[in-house]
């Protein structure tokens, strides 16, 4: 798919990426570096805390969501370049979790200062294979606008 | 340290981590694994970037983050349970950075509809060796309260 600049964006737009499917050796190996807590390392230690059951770090899920953006999830011309955002995580991510991302551009603004881009918020659901979202996020991200000449 | 219950946080309460080095290998590893883009690959085609240099993805930062926080940084009796929040990247991590991570408790809410339970709204600035943001969040945290008898 051809890289998009701000001008080929609309609000509404959509986006889908391919599908990640998440093992429990990912769970339990970004766990270990990044956030090593009893449910994101152990399922027989996860079954006594308010997951029931190993899941991984919502970070691991945000993580793996940009994977899946950056794969051709949402092909922008310089790249995703987030400022920032909100992100909420309403379902934990489980072993064998067949995830994947379903992008809306929500809001297009050009630069007021910088004439070569503008900003682009983008809410973005990853969902598991049940449908179900275990992660919703708007971010801010800056996209190139087409060169003139 | 004590862990933590819903009766021992009090707004403005603060908390500082340890300090972490990130390295430029671990800059390029979690790229490699999950936000594979030249400004986090390499050094050279960063060079030609908006980052001017290689720069750690924003998830990264948020991952390191975590790690701090898990590792004493906040020491909450459930441990880091976040359901979401705001998050910003002011400035990129670079290789070499020595991070720390600075919290504050902004707000504290009982749970309406679990007696064992609470809300601690948590703000967090994740600091380099120059005393500048790397990353800004303020994250919703679930925290028990203490038991009773």
């Amino acid at each position: 798919m051809d890289k998009l600049y701000f001008e080929d964006l609309s609000v509404g737009q959509h986006f889908t990426s391919a599908t990640l499917t998440v093992t429990e050796e990912d769970i339990k190996s970004f766990a270990a570096k990044f956030d090593p807590q009893p449910f994101h390392l152990d399922d027989d230690a996860a079954k006594d805390t308010l997951f029931g059951g190993l899941a991984a770090s919502g970070w691991h899920t945000a993580a793996m969501t940009m994977r899946m953006l950056v794969d051709g999830g949402a092909p922008l011309a310089w790249g995703i370049i987030g400022g920032g955002g909100e992100i909420a995580w309403p379902k934990p991510t489980r072993p064998g979790d067949v995830l994947h991302v379903e992008a809306e551009v929500i809001e297009i603004t050009p630069s007021k200062s910088k004439p070569d881009r503008g900003m682009v918020l983008m809410r973005s659901e990853t969902k598991n294979q049940n449908g179900e979202a275990v992660q919703v996020s708007t971010m801010k991200l800056l996209v190139p606008r087409l060169p003139v000449g």
